[in-house]
C-alpha cells in the first residue's frame, strides 16, 4: 500500500480535542482503503512548545513537517477563536503567551516560510441552507454565498524588509521623526505562481469559477504589478479563463462582500495582507467559524498533481472553552478532507467526508435541527459529532 | 459679520447636482445668521479638470483650496458609487478617465497631501431606525451600530517610497525576480497627531466614546509603533480616556464589523490602508451609501478650536445616473454640516441640519415611508429633497 507521512501539530487550547476527531476520520478512510496507509506522528508547536522547549517551532517539529506529505494542525494562536468572547476580543496573542517576547505567531510565520506554503485556500460557504439563520447577513443577502479565498501567504508586508521603532534620542523617549516601516514587495514570479493556484482551483470546478483578483492598483505600485502579472499569466497560460477574470479594488471588495456578497462568488485572489483581512471578513458570512477549514499549499494542485500542505481550521485556540469537550471539530475534519484532496490526491475520499459532514449537520435526529455543537445552537459534544461523522462515513 | 472662504469643487458625474443642494442649505444657514457670511467660489477638479486643462488638480484650484477655510467637494472618482451597478463594479477609474495616464485619483491624493489633510473622519450610523431594513445585516445585528472611523490619510503605504515594476531584461518581458514595492511607514509624530484627533472626537461626546485602535501588531513593525504611540499619547495627554482605549487586530476587526458590529461602536482609529478598507466596509452597514458624509481635516478640532478641512460625501461620482436629478444629496448636505462644525465652529447650525435631515427621512408625507430618493426605495428627486430639508430648517 502507498504510505503517506502526516505530521500532526495539535497545538494549544482546543487544538488537541479537534485534531483527535479529525485523525479518527482519517483513520476510518485509511482502514477502508487497502492500498492506503498513513504514517502519523505528533509534534510540539505553538504555546505548548514555548512551555516545553522555549520556542514555538522546535527544530524537530520543523524537520518532521518538511519530510511529511502533509501537516495537520490544531491551533496555536488564539485569534480568531471559536467562542464568542474570544473571537471578539481580538487582542494580540493569548492570555498566556500573547504578550511575551516569544510569541506563537512567530512559529506560524516561520513554518509557512520554511515549508514554502505560498498559497492559503479558505473556502467560505454554507454547508447547508439550514445554517442561513446563523449568518449575520439577511438571509436574502447571504443565500448562495460561495467564496474560495486564495491568499498569497509568504510575500508582501509580512516578509518584506522592516524597521522597528528605536529611540534615536538614546533615552526612553522618542523623537517626532523616529519611524518604523514594513515593505509590501512582490516579484513577478511570486504573483505568477499564486495566479496558477487560483486558476487550478477555478478549473477544478465544472464550469470553471470566476476569478476576482483584488488589489489597490489606483494607489500602490505592488498592486499595479499584481494586476499586470495576474492578467498576463491568465492570458498566457489559461486563455479559457480570460472571460472569467476581473479586478476589484480592495476597499470596494470589502464593501461588496457585505452588501452584495454573491457578486464575489468564485475564487477571490489576493496578496497576503489584503487576504488576511478579506478572508476573515468572508469567514463570518456563513455564520459559523467552527465549520470552516483551510489549506496552505506549497504548489498548485490540479486533478492530476498533488503538493505538500498544512491544513488547519480557521478558528482560534479558544483557551476559554478548552478541555470542556464542546468545541466544534468540523473545521478540522473538513481540513483533513482538504488534506486528502490536495496533498494525497484522494478526491473521492475528500468528497465523502464533506458529504458526511453535511448529512450530520442536517440530520433529523435532534428534531430536524441537526446534530450540532454549542456554537451552532446545539448541545452535542466534540467527540459525539466526530463519532457521528465517522458512522455516516 | 465674520466671512468664511469656501472653495467648492463640484467634480464629475452627480457631483454638481448634489453640491448644488448642499450650497443651498449653507446659504439658508448664512441668511439666518446676521454675523455669518460665506464667500463661495467654484473650481475645476477631477475628470472635468483633465478635460479642460489636462490635469486633475489645476494650480488655480489648489491655490483657492489653500486659502479657503474649508473645501466642499462633489465627487471626482467613480468609486464607490451611489448607484447599484456602479458601487458593485469596483473597477479602477471611471468609464472615461479611469484608464488614462492622468487619473482623477492622483488629483485627490495630491490635494490631501498639499492641504495636510491627515485625518479622515467617516461616521457610519443609522440616521433613523426606519432605515434598518436597508442594511445587508440582520436588523438585530445592525441595530444601534454607530461608528466614527478616524483614518490617517497622508501617511503609510499611500505615500511611502515606492518602486514600480520595470523590465530588467530591457525587452517587454519581465524576469521572475523583477519586483515592485510600497512602504508602510509611520513616524511618531504622525501617529501622535491622528491619535489626538480620535481623542477629541471621543471627548466631543458625553460620555466620551470608546476608542478602538486597529493595527496588525502581531506582524508589522509599523503597527507596533502605532500601538505603542497611540497608547503613550492617550496615557500622557488624555488620561481620562485610558479606560476607553482598546487595540484590535485588523483581520479581527474586519470580521467583528460584520458579525457583531456594535462591539466596535465609538471611534475606530486606524492607519491609511486599513482605514480605506474598514471605512468602506463600515459604510455599507447602515444600508445607504448616499446618506454618509466625510471630513478630511488638517487638525484636531475640539469644542473650542476649528481647523481647515475638505468635506465630501462618501459615494462616488456615479456617472451612470448623472444628470437625471435622482441622486441622493443627503451625503453632501451632511458633509456641509460637518464643515460648519469642524471648520467654522458652528456646532448649533450643524446639529440643526442633521436634525432636519432626520425629520425629512422620517416624514409622514409619503405614507410614513419618508421623503426619499430612489436609492432608498423612494421616488423623490435630488432638488425636492434639498428643498424639503431647507424648508424644515
Ligand atoms: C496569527 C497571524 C500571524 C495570522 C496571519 O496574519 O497570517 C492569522 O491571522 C492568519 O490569518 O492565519
Ligand atoms: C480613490 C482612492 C485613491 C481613495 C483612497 O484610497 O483613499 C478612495 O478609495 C477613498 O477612500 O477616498
Amino acid at each position: 500500500p502507498k504510505t503517506f507521512k502526516i505530521a500532526v501539530l495539535p497545538g494549544d487550547g482546543i487544538g488537541p480535542e479537534v485534531v483527535e476527531q479529525a485523525l479518527n476520520i482519517l483513520n476510518v478512510i485509511a482502514d477502508a482503503s487497502p492500498d492506503l496507509s498513513l504514517d502519523i506522528s505528533t509534534h510540539l508547536f505553538g504555546g505548548c512548545a514555548i512551555d516545553a522547549v522555549g520556542k514555538p517551532l522546535p527544530e524537530e517539529t520543523l524537520a518532521a513537517c518538511k519530510s511529511a506529505h502533509a501537516v495537520l494542525m490544531g491551533k496555536c494562536t488564539p485569534i480568531p477563536a471559536l467562542s464568542d468572547s474570544y473571537s471578539h476580543l481580538g487582542s494580540v496573542g493569548g492570555p498566556k503567551w500573547g504578550v511575551g517576547l516569544v510569541r506563537p505567531e512567530q512559529g506560524l510565520l516561520a513554518l509557512r516560510k520554511e515549508l514554502g506554503l505560498y498559497a492559503n485556500i479558505r473556502p467560505a460557504s454554507f454547508a447547508s441552507d439550514s445554517l442561513l439563520s446563523h449568518s449575520p447577513l439577511k438571509e436574502s443577502v447571504a443565500k448562495g454565498v460561495d467564496f474560495i479565498v486564495v491568499r498569497e501567504l509568504i510575500g508582501g508586508l509580512y516578509f518584506g524588509e522592516r524597521k522597528e521603532l528605536t529611540s534615536s534620542t538614546g533615552g526612553t523617549g522618542f523623537a517626532q521623526e523616529d519611524a518604523a516601516y514594513d515593505t509590501m514587495i512582490y516579484s513577478v514570479g511570486e504573483v505568477e505562481r499564486i495566479t496558477r493556484v487560483a486558476a487550478q482551483i477555478s478549473l477544478a470546478c465544472d464550469p470553471p469559477l470566476p476569478i476576482h483578483s483584488i488589489d489597490k492598483a489606483n494607489v500602490l505600485a505592488s498592486s499595479r504589478l499584481w494586476r499586470k502579472i495576474v492578467t498576463a499569466t491568465i492570458e498566457r497560460e489559461y486563455p479559457m479563463l480570460v472571460p472569467l477574470l476581473d479586478h476589484q479594488l480592495v476597499d470596494s471588495a470589502a464593501m461588496v462582500m457585505v452588501s452584495n456578497p454573491r457578486k464575489l462568488n468564485g475564487v477571490i485572489l489576493t496578496e497576503n495582507m489584503f487576504g488576511d483581512i478579506l478572508s476573515d471578513e468572508s469567514s463570518v458570512i456563513p455564520g459559523s467559524l467552527g465549520l470552516l477549514p483551510s489549506a496552505s499549499l506549497a504548489g498548485a494542485p490540479s486533478k492530476t498533481t498533488t503538493c505538500s500542505g498544512l491544513y488547519e481550521p480557521i478558528h482560534g485556540s479558544a483557551p476559554d472553552i478548552a478541555g470542556q469537550g464542546i468545541a466544534n471539530p468540523i473545521g478540522t475534519i473538513l481540513s483533513a478532507a482538504m488534506l486528502l484532496r490536495y496533498s494525497l490526491g484522494l478526491e473521492k475520499e475528500a468528497a465523502a467526508i464533506e458529504s458526511a459532514v453535511r448529512k450530520v449537520l442536517d440530520s433529523e435526529e435532534t428534531g430536524g435541527h441537526g446534530f450540532r455543537t454549542k456554537d451552532l445552537g446545539g448541545n452535542v459534544g466534540t467527540k459525539e459529532i466526530g463519532a457521528k461523522i465517522a458512522e455516516v462515513l
